[in-house]
């Protein structure tokens, strides 16, 4: 039976020509690029080739303002505390939203323990952060702002722009997790703003494991790892050739495509958000209805638990999740849900539905048949359940 | 014109089974290991396999014990960051060798900033730490020893299971760099009785930038890279799930060649010992004769700069290198070299074999040629050079 994948938040399939590309480089078996020798220097052209890739991508016009990492958790863990540590001696306050993902909230709390102090601004019921709040929260002591540029649970995709004006001006470092939207959205970081992008490679059809960092010159960072000189001194340690060149097709694919992909991405969610109705009642979308990625769509579905529906869809070859996969290993309420004001029993029953490139509007009515059986009958078995079934 | 690759110390070619298991791996398009479903599972046993060959080629019984990183680099921050900020409490004393990789040099001096104290202690002219003088050093804040197990630029292996002994009955860390041994000499972290072992899957012919750290039961230790639940909570982040299924082969395939492979490097270290002098005059072997990387020679050639030697062999299709890799972006003199008291000059012409499983015999008298021609061609337009000559 064919499979539905409509999980692609947790793992995006490699492009065709990410593949070719990786497998090409894995047999022609790249040496090192900082060794003074033929092989060292093919390595280092197809490094530059990667980067340049990348750069154009974010319409970044100086690739060195690029850093390859091992993926959207050492981005984000790098940003964070890197910055941190380099201006620790200027002031040890750091504003985030209630609404971060993991990776930013946990490197928070290991900078919390060396003594930095944390504002965490809220979001309005469709998971905005409003500008103002952040400004003010800004004191003496402010070195860093982190927001996401979009919610890896909802969607919502947060004024960041606003947010570099007011960063900006009290010249505090602003960093932005964009991790689920490089590639998926139009990114311009010169009319941004940031001055640090986190982003991953998966999220654009690239391999796991890979990522990076837009570092604007001047931006004062310290790296997380020390060692040698790769990466212009920002990151040390043998590169991962065959991830780092993954990454390069795909961005450029990414942005050569980026304007199909966003309309066949709105064309599922828009037929999705409209048949849904026909397929079962109670429900209520999360996040915000246009300021929001065009390729996910929470949905929360009352007298159910999500973890049910995913397990029972997996059985009918439908794959979606509850939230990101990062979070799979916790049992705990989603904090994005909860700082949205979904209630604790809707939390439970959301579903987190994520289109890839390679999904179709066939798949669609499918998925909502095997989601109405699903719901029937966990609603059936249900305590929380209306009497009125 | 046929390349003879002497310098494996920067990179390894893959082995034809792991570069069938990676290109199996990207065809397959594994999912993300913490999904909860079927792809999802798939990615989860993927990775168990990989963690088991990687714990028996440490003889280590408990696969829970192995973390995988992106590399040697991070394994060795991983190790030194981590152990200081989680023991910060107990005390900041950190004792070291004066001959270490830069990550662990510059791991050491980030903590420095952080107001850790750190004893280096010095190397005999062979390179070896004598473990007296760690005992020495040892004070009541002391919380981590870092000592390489062998040396990158010279081959030396240190006593790490004497040194053991002390850190045990002190209850002090012990970590070691095991970076460049792992995979080509025996590795048995039972019988080491480090309490950290930090490895790289390329030193065993797998992928740059994934590697891995042996942390023992009970080691104190935070993560550098907070978020997910990966890893068991000790290393956040998509897994570089290729990567990882490519060390994973070649760990099983290192384990069960590793008699073959370490007889095959010992012929050719000890062919290129015993014909050397028949081509060139005036030259020094640094570090130890026995207690040494079979793999790895390391020889001071008198009157020339070891940089123009790499460079006139690559001409010839022949690699080779003065010092690490990771160095290279260094124009300073190697610390090793200084640490056992090679004089600035000869330091300088420093040549840097090592040898991989892809080298025959045969190619030793035909690098030798080749070097015999570039020493003379350098030593010729040489103002150091003797006047004799």
């Amino acid at each position: 039976m064919e499979t539905i994948n409509f999980d692609h938040i947790s793992a995006n399939p490699l492009l065709p020509e990410v593949k070719a590309a990786m497998i090409e480089a894995i047999e022609s078996d790249y040496g090192n690029p900082s060794s003074h020798h033929k092989k060292g220097d093919q390595a280092a052209k197809a490094l530059d080739v990667a980067r340049q890739s990348v750069a154009a991508l974010l319409n970044c016009t100086n690739p060195k303002e690029i850093v390859f990492t091992s993926g959207g958790t050492e981005s984000i863990n790098h940003a964070i505390k890197g910055v941190a540590m380099a201006n620790a001696s200027k002031g040890k306050h750091i504003i985030t939203s209630n609404i971060e993902h993991n990776s930013v909230i946990k490197s928070l709390r290991r900078l919390k323990g060396q003594g930095y102090k944390v504002t965490s601004v809220s979001v309005d019921s469709y998971g905005r952060v409003n500008p103002d709040e952040i400004k003010n929260a800004i004191t003496d002591e402010t070195i860093l702002v982190s927001i996401m540029h979009s919610n890896n649970e909802i969607g919502t995709i947060q004024p960041i722009a606003q947010i570099a004006e007011i960063t900006r001006a009290k010249k505090i470092i602003l960093h932005t997790d964009a991790v689920d939207s490089v590639g998926i959205i139009p990114m311009d970081v010169q009319a941004l703003g940031a001055d640090i992008v986190s982003f991953a490679s998966n999220s654009f059809y690239g391999p796991t494991g890979v990522g990076g960092l837009y570092i604007s010159r001047g931006t004062r960072i310290f790296p997380i790892l020390d060692g040698g000189a790769q990466e212009g001194n920002k990151r040390a340690g043998a590169e991962n050739m065959i991830g780092i060149i993954g990454m390069g097709v795909a961005a450029q694919i990414a942005a050569e495509k980026m304007d199909e992909r966003t309309a066949h991405f709105k064309l599922l969610k828009d037929k999705l958000l409209r048949e849904l109705p026909d397929y079962i009642d109670e429900y209520n979308f999360n996040g915000h209805m246009e300021e929001s990625l065009p390729n996910l769509l929470s949905v929360s579905i009352k007298y159910i638990e999500g973890e049910s529906v995913v397990l029972m869809l997996d059985d009918e070859n439908v794959a979606a999740s509850t939230r990101s996969a990062c979070a799979s290993g916790s049992l705990r309420s989603s904090h994005v849900l909860q700082s949205i004001g979904v209630d604790y029993a809707d939390a439970q029953g959301t579903l987190l539905v994520s289109f890839g490139i390679d999904n179709t509007e066939d798949e669609i009515p499918k998925f909502l048949e095997a989601l109405k059986r699903t719901v029937k009958t966990l609603r059936d078995i249900s305590p929380l359940c209306r009497t009125s079934n």
